[in-house]
């Protein structure tokens, strides 16, 4: 970031539109409406059966510091030429709604609310942006991150993606979305630092090449380096890396710990073969395998299904960038405001294709899990009076296929949101990421393994209540009519 | 970032490895040799037949702020083990080397060094992974911006990416990139606030939505906002939305300049050309027809060659995330090192694949531009004692298949780098971003047709010199020889 601007702040991290609706909320007086607006995405990424979110200790940090600065106004005033009566009201705005969220580490699905904003319809407006920017990065990562993790097993997984993120932010908050997800260590220093993420890595080809010679490369890391892991590929993996490596372990005995070698090119299922063998002769057996080299889910479920010698990988681009869909849809949307009685009226927004409409009105999601099995039944979208922790039995239909339906009974049915900001104060306590990790891990036992595979998983029943249901309906049908009134009652225009 | 250090800086923004590396140099006595590294990347981006640097801006900002704070030290001391020794060393490591790179909105291709690093091999080495995160995310986004630019051709587009963008930094650097690459205007006000990139944005869907009434909405907008651009997509784009915009812009006459409609759904083809209808018959010949919605480049020219009455483009998540290909492969290789008596010997890494083995040694890198036609023919890697400059007549050759030969004569050879830092002070003066932006088009006129065409473009030419191409020979046939001899005298292992 430049330094010009000491007091650079991130309320102007938004769209511009942002700040023009505000304004006309602002000049109309319904600035203060009080309006609810749902995070929520409608496709999972990846082709896969469930989504990890992640990026609610970073909206927390933005929503508590939420300010225009001096240098933000100047701004408005000078370079785009907002009037002084508009920037003074700007300049007090702090953030003072609700917010309702799922906690990080929470698997998610398409089409059920993830963030609940509950605030004057300026504030939340002007949120809109810099919230969607984060949630749709991180849990993007950290949905990767799982099925990754996933395909590996109980194998070590690091991220090793710096490199190629995009710029330094997405480095750092995707490497710690990776950590909730399920990854072990990241090759990055400074997100250790910051999250007390474990950090891993040993030396590139460059340190061999400062030497010319591996051998005497291998001896000066050693030197300084006790736990040792050689990467081994520099020059010729089998005939060169490997076999000096175990010299260099063997000559230095006990004085070194030969942690493992590094494969980061050729054929890793081949040499990782290969070097298993050579270690375990020389009595290595101890000594891991680490892979890397442009790895991804599919290429891991290949090399194990060769029967490849890793133990630990290293994944870096595809991770880091998501690469083979390097997007996640989520959209925020207007679910109810207050009228000029002071009622809230629930909205809509209508589009040509079914699976775009949204849902009106203040909502629940709950998890309905089955007692007998441990096992999720899907989840269940419910209007905000409901309480479908006191029924006995549940009917869950799909929202759009409504004939697919069953009754669930004896049934714990578990609210997902949990209570950020009340008024503006932060009344949350974040859970340490270790902790995250394990809801994480916790969270994927209670999906049946036709949810969770990697390649065409069976569709997760997210479902609306009836009562949500039959609201949105009754909405649909609402402007529908009205819109059909506009247009014929147009005369000309 | 969390903000629990007040002095988190970015010299932690590394690959573990390059620390371990930094160590075992400095117990060695080799950290202050002398090493030149090049940032360069393999393959162009997205079948392009061109790439545009980004990311100068950001690394000097870096480089001039390289230092390890109190908490950087203690926490590599406290948390990850390594010793006071070392850590006093550590903390006054400053960059004190050279620099030389292409100036931002250059044109770059495949196997060139794009920057020149010389400094002590310890402070080179820290500073690898910064550099490969900034050039790689930032150089991507200028490449996609200038491929869409080329194919609106004098439209105007405008960069929306910010809440698909990978995190916070990537929206902002990556809308500067984009302005580098030829996009006239960002949605993002901090980015406009940092960079003077001209910002635009009109409303929302949620705004109509607030309304509840589409006209009521219209109005209310214009009641503030004088240079009116309505969306017109929230209920219905033809029966509702234009009808609405064409009769509140009659309706306030001159009170508003009525500057366009916004399209963010449907076939933009189809209602573009009938909206464009309808803006003509009720008199509005100079209200421009933005149009959004997933749009990039293919998109573009489909709609283009359908006739679609598109004036002004919005680009989002396909630009900002690089959709089609979220990683550029920049890579930082070791090209020359200081030997123990003073004299630099050159490195190679060798690799099965050709493509991949590296070019030793200091080099420049000319553009030869033919004086007849003003078109460039190729680019030429010289070592750094050679003057193609002075020279009256080039054998240009490609480096792998070196039949491919042409004599030029009559040509300005361009040398492509600058010098930005001079034993680690700042020598280069930035140029405007408007400049970087104009630079990039003039650039881009220097190329034939052929090398811009979206979809199978020629391959440019990168030829080496012949002194060039003959050093890279004797040293790969130098480390050959030396991996065969170590194979071939060891006796066990």
């Amino acid at each position: 970031m430049k330094t010009q601007y000491k007091d650079d702040s991130l309320a102007l991290h938004t769209d511009l539109y942002q700040i023009n609706m505000a304004e006309s909320y602002w000049e109309d007086g319904i600035h203060n409406r009080k309006a609810i607006f749902e995070v929520y995405f409608r496709k999972l990424p990846f082709g896969n059966g469930y989504g990890i979110f992640a990026g609610l200790e970073r909206i927390i940090e933005y929503l508590e510091n939420f300010a225009f600065t001096e240098s933000d106004i100047d701004y408005l005033r000078n370079q785009l030429g907002y009037q002084d009566d508009f920037l003074h009201y700007l300049q007090q705005i702090r953030f003072t709604g609700n917010v309702y969220s799922v906690q990080e580490g929470e698997m998610v699905f398409g089409n059920e609310p993830i963030i609940r904003v509950e605030a004057p319809l300026v504030e939340a407006q002007l949120i809109e942006t810099a919230l969607l920017n984060i949630v749709n990065y991180q849990t993007l990562i950290a949905t990767k991150a799982a099925r990754i993790k996933q395909v590996v097993g109980n194998d070590v997984v690091m991220e090793f993606g710096t490199r190629r993120a995009h710029e330094l932010d997405a480095a750092i908050w995707g490497t710690r979305a990776a950590y909730i997800g399920g990854f072990n260590a990241t090759s990055n220093v400074r997100a250790g630092k910051m999250f007390g993420i474990p950090v891993s890595g040993t030396h590139a080809h460059s340190f061999v090449q400062a030497y010319k010679d591996e051998y005497i490369a291998f001896h000066k890391y050693a030197g300084r380096h006790k736990d040792c892991v050689f990467l081994v590929d520099t020059y010729n993996t089998l005939k060169s890396g490997v076999p000096n490596a175990i010299k260099v372990a063997k000559e230095l005995g006990d004085q070194i710990q030969f942690k493992g070698i590094r494969l980061d090119s050729g054929d890793l299922a081949y040499l990782s073969k290969e070097a298993r063998k050579m270690l375990d002769q020389a009595g290595f057996h101890d000594t891991k395998i680490i892979a890397s080299n442009d790895l991804d889910e599919a290429t891991i479920i290949n090399l194990k299904s060769q029967g490849a010698k890793i133990d630990i990988w290293g994944i870096g681009t595809k991770l880091i960038t998501a690469f083979d869909q390097p997007a996640l849809g989520a959209v925020y949307k207007l679910a109810s405001i207050e009228d000029e009685n002071g009622e809230m009226v629930d909205t809509i927004k209508i589009s040509g294709n079914p699976e775009k409409v949204s849902t009106p009105g203040l909502k629940k999601v709950y998890r309905i899990i089955n007692k007998l099995n441990g096992k999720s039944e899907g989840d269940y979208i419910t209007l905000y009076n409901e309480e479908p922790e006191k029924e006995e039995k549940l009917k869950m239909f799909h929202p759009i296929h409504t004939f697919v339906s069953k009754f669930v009974t004896n049934f714990e049915a578990k609210n997902l949101h949990h209570q950020i900001f009340n008024s503006g104060k932060l009344v949350y306590d974040t859970p340490s990421l270790e902790s995250m990790q394990k809801y994480t891990a916790a969270n994927l036992d209670l999906l049946w393994d036709e949810y969770k595979r990697a390649l065409h998983p069976e569709e997760y029943p997210v479902d609306l209540s009836q009562a949500c249901w039959e609201n949105k309906m009754n909405n649909i049908n609402e402007v529908n009519s009205k819109v059909a009134e506009m247009v014929s009652t147009r005369t000309e225009y």
